[in-house]
């Protein structure tokens, strides 16, 4: 999407055609840098310093990685080296596995010196895979837009979204963000509610940054606030991300999520999910038995931001002492939810729609 | 309550015996400030830049600021003057209209001469009563309480709050904490979930605060937590406050409560609201006719806390130009509240029930 009025992706090739150009997402929204990743080493660091962070995006960086290590040194202990420091990188991070797994089973079977070129080819096909997914789940919602900007005379289509499951998160278009995009591209009018997704502030910083540079209208509120715009009838669409999905369609998505789908469902206000396929878990039906990550609690007690003299800071707003909790996700049980949107089509979120989309998972 | 041992209310006359000592709750949790009130203006400025902030505690200031007329000016031109910037101060809260509408017509059809005098007495009075009001909240919502310890077998009380109405928000013993403090004081084992209550963030900078101070074991989350946490079973009542109450029973409260009275409902969690009946508003039944406070963006894209080094500041957590709104208060409607907790017993959140406990007012 677009910086500046200038098309970006998350990450790409660089001009010397082997090193990898990635925006720098710790110092959003406040200054907008692109970082050079030349190593294997390069790619853990920005991984585990969250330079670049979202599951999809995670996973293109770490096929990357695999890729900086090949064009360094193609041997198998280069390559087994590459695997297990690119996996300790986020440790709990699904696409991350999948996708050096992916780049291993390829790269493993080929000659030392065939390696780097395969490795860079596959990588980015994994790359434009993703993209491919966001476009199509784009594409499956923008009529949900479509259909009520019909009904609402030229007045804007307001969506409520929740954390960042923008293309910041992925490698172009997001998850949630995809059908507002194309709708907004459209020319159809929307406006994004965005949920400033304490503690982290992946809304207020990330969300906001990007609907706001590619000319979205948007409107950053407190998580507080939207059941409030649902009961005055301000919110004509929720659409949100998800880490995890069981196969029965309850949605493990960002603290908060399962808040949101209450008011949306207590007021009428249809709820979506999108997401990709492969972030349906098919072990799991009851999304009970999802563990919730907890975090640091430094991420309640300490915000950062920038000072009136323009330094990256960050200040405590709780009394020293004071005992904090800080849990990353909550689930949102299926009924709560009006439908998925896959890159397969629009599902109930049900074990039977969800197995008749996915029919070679859930055999 | 107690701060550091001591024990104190939010506001008192000053050792002249006609200015106002307040405690600055801008500067908590990170300094503890007294500031002192020498007129109307000072009075004024005091509410709406929340120095002093929560119904029960802006009716009283706002009492005493219409005394500090008084002190300079006893005129009718006087009366009428603090009476209006008093109002104009906090749109949203009943208390504040209540206590101007009571110190004016008593001090109306006073000789000139006499209305300082009578104004600071019955500012007092207003004091004191608030207090009353408050400790009989706590004796009546103690049973809640108590109840619910004795299936837990000495097991904590898990309650969660939002927002502070706290005693900090009141002159002492708060409105949905004074259950809490006398449940602690008699040695039941308590727990309290406080929500951070952005864009203020009252609950983690005064609630934790105050409980701190005051011995309360408690937990500061997010608030996107609270609806997690009640699906773990890990809530086991709410209790808030509210800014005003409809004769049927709708509670207009903090930005986010109706989220929580939803995640209660959806758990089975009791959800009560303490409230002292001056803050019943016999003139509306709907919720939804309760104007809703927009407030200055800067208090969603700035937060403000202590850096690294000591010194309190704000830090924007948006990109420079981020469209924000900032929505102060909510309504839950009637039917997602277990019980009003009242100085005068428990009610169901209820036309009859109220008119039944307030045969006078509903007249």
């Amino acid at each position: 999407m677009k910086i500046s009025g200038k098309a970006y992706r998350t990450l790409w090739l660089g001009e010397d055609g082997w090193s990898i150009d990635i925006i720098d997402q710790t110092r959003l929204p406040h200054e907008f840098e692109i970082l050079k990743l030349r190593s294997v080493g390069d790619a853990v660091r920005a991984i585990s310093a969250m330079q670049v962070r979202g599951a999809p995006l995670i996973g293109v960086t770490a096929a990357y990685g695999m890729a900086l290590a090949m064009h360094e040194d193609q041997s198998d202990a280069s390559l087994d080296a590459a695997y297990g420091a690119l996996l300790s990188a986020r440790p709990t991070a699904m696409n991350l596995r999948w996708a050096l797994d992916e780049m291993r089973t390829r790269l493993a079977p080929l000659e030392v010196g065939e390696r780097a070129t395969a490795a860079y080819a596959r990588a980015g096909k994994i790359a434009d895979e993703d993209v491919e997914i966001c476009r199509r789940i784009g594409a499956n919602g923008l009529p949900l837009i479509e259909e009520i900007a019909a009904r609402k005379n030229g007045a804007a289509v307001n969506v409520l979204t929740h954390c960042n499951a923008g293309w910041l998160a992925t490698v172009d278009w997001g998850t949630a963000t995809a059908p507002i995009y194309m709708a907004h591209d459209k020319g159809i009018p929307v406006h994004v509610w965005v949920d400033e997704t304490r503690p982290r502030n992946q809304g207020a910083a990330l969300t906001a940054f990007e609907l706001g540079q590619h000319g979205v209208p948007h409107t950053i509120i407190t998580d507080n606030a939207g059941g409030h715009l649902m009961r005055r009838g301000e919110v004509d669409l929720c659409i949100v991300g998800t880490d995890r999905t069981t196969a029965a369609g309850d949605v493990c998505n960002k603290i908060g999520t399962y808040l949101k789908a209450l008011a949306a469902h207590d007021n009428g206000v249809p709820f979506y999910v999108a997401l990709p396929g492969p972030t349906i878990d098919w072990t799991i039906d009851d999304g009970d038995d999802i563990p919730i990550e907890e975090r640091d609690g430094d991420e309640v007690s300490h915000v950062s931001g920038r000072t009136a003299a323009g330094n990256i800071e960050s200040v405590q707003i709780t009394a020293p002492g004071s005992p904090v909790a800080n849990y990353a996700f909550d689930v949102t049980p299926a009924r709560l939810v009006t439908g998925l949107i896959t890159e397969r089509g629009i599902c109930d979120a049900s074990k039977l729609a969800l197995a008749a989309l996915y029919p070679e998972e859930s055999a």
